[in-house]
């Protein structure tokens, strides 16, 4: 196992998600960026966007972002584009998540250093949420909140000064979001029933808009007959995935039901499975290091 | 993540802890072998032994483990050697270990090529483990019990004719066991006590030896003013991680006291961890390719 420290991840929204042909030019591109690799993309037509991810060492992962920007210039024309979707530029969002080795400054860094090449390129560029220049500027929704629609009027709003590039839009490529914030992990539990309306409550009980655990959202779901509490855990610094799954078993064995079994969509970094394995087994540490295959190309031993 | 299938450890003795530079050389020899990972030496030189551990694709192995036969041959004479712990030959033991992608049938098929290149170089070679070829064969403390002092005379035996090699002794060098085995695993479970007399009553209710859990060897210590259940994971297939701690639970509940903390000692597989993650959070899967860092070097998405 090789951990090229720091690692990050990129996932980059862009405004097309119809075109197939132009969908895989952009995604190629960025595919054959030395040091990049796709981990996945997400296409949907009726919003209109694809969401890539991709990761790799910090420049390879620069340079995979500058690829995409400049293909989305090339390819879209949001001035003929249209979409469900909030929007408010080709490339829409570009989002930093730091990796195995690497700290959230560091996604930082990379944001705003990838914010000013973007700038210099000519995309009016708002930095969110950890990379933000002011607290009024950190949420996304915020952000993108006048949509392409009302950023040629926010552009002159000195609250809303782009961080770089111009203060004029180009009305075919319209502006962006370069941020950085925590890997989110979606999990999901599936109860033993198949009533909704449990899921749905313990749902309630455990979201941070209810009142329940912080950087949690959860929905209440019917999935092949049976009920499921589907999470985003959007910062596992301060909820990790095995205090959810407490807290839905809880609540859970509260309403007379139990979990049944649970799935992690999509990838888990490596550090959020020895996380669960340290806390479930008490372990006093347990760390990448300690992994056999982590050793085999690391320095050494002795 | 690199995952090269099908990966192997090695973890020959060798019968010198004394000498250090000798110790030094013998080491060296294997560790310049490309694709050889060192990742541990243990010298005892009470028992006048070292246990190296390294590991690698299936060839690097094998080239690692011939040099390191030629180099005990060169360095080290058991006619002029003594020790407390039983042995037989300069290189003593030389178990394989299936890891990440491979099996207990490619081990075995390692150990029994090993074997036949050490018997072209005039090694007698008994196989033993999984690499057995009688059931007689397959304990090492009956493959060993001779000794160096008796295997002249064992070799006369036809129960215990070498599977590869001279049937006659050099006396410099003795004879070999080669062989294949499960990773081991060391796992410690502290105590809420300080009474050391719980720790032995827990480690004989879930040991082999006295009718507990199949492959788990326990012995109760007292560490740090803590009493300790120290426990040898010899087959994880049979008794994972979770399982015999579990076990260890019930019965520290049982009898007044819980498990406080624990340790797994040396390096654990990435599949003990996925393992131990899965039965924990109860997840329908979770295999090595859903960690992300093995992606980044995998074959990429889509």
């Amino acid at each position: 196992m090789v951990l090229p420290a720091p690692l990050f991840e990129a996932v980059p929204n862009f405004s097309e998600g119809k075109d197939g042909e132009k969908i895989s030019r952009i995604t190629e591109a960025v595919r054959v960026v030395p040091g990049v690799r796709v981990l996945g993309l997400h296409s949907d037509p009726d919003h209109n966007r694809s969401v890539l991810t991709f990761a790799g060492e910090e420049d390879a992962v620069l340079a995979g972002a500058v690829t995409l920007a400049k293909a989305c210039a090339i390819e879209l024309d949001l001035a003929s584009q249209a979409g469900e979707h909030p929007r408010m530029g080709v490339l829409d969002v570009l989002p930093f998540v730091p990796l195995a080795g690497s700290t959230m400054d560091d996604a930082v860094r990379l944001a705003r250093r990838t914010a000013e090449i973007l700038g210099s390129l000519g995309f009016p560029v708002f930095l969110y949420g950890a990379a933000a220049t002011a607290s009024h500027r950190r949420d996304l929704p915020d952000v993108r909140r006048a949509g392409y629609e009302g950023v040629v009027e926010r552009l002159k709003d000195p609250r809303w000064r782009p961080d770089y590039g111009p203060h004029m839009l180009d009305p075919r490529r319209g502006a962006v979001a370069v941020g950085a914030r925590p890997f989110l992990v979606a999990f999901n539990a599936f109860l033993d029933t198949d009533d909704v309306e449990v899921a749905r409550v313990i749902a309630r009980r455990i979201r941070e808009s209810s009142g329940g655990l912080p950087a949690v959202k959860a929905l209440g779901f019917l999935v092949g007959g049976r009920a499921q509490v589907s999470m985003n855990l959007t910062d596992l610094e301060r909820t990790p995935i095995y205090i959810a799954l407490e807290a839905v078993r809880l609540a859970a064995a509260d309403l007379g039901t139990s979990v049944q079994s649970t799935e992690l969509v999509g990838l888990a970094p490596l550090a959020v499975i020895l996380d669960t394995a340290r806390y479930f087994l008490g372990l006093r540490e347990l760390e990448a290091e300690h992994v056999l295959e982590t050793r085999l190309y690391d320095p050494p031993f002795s």
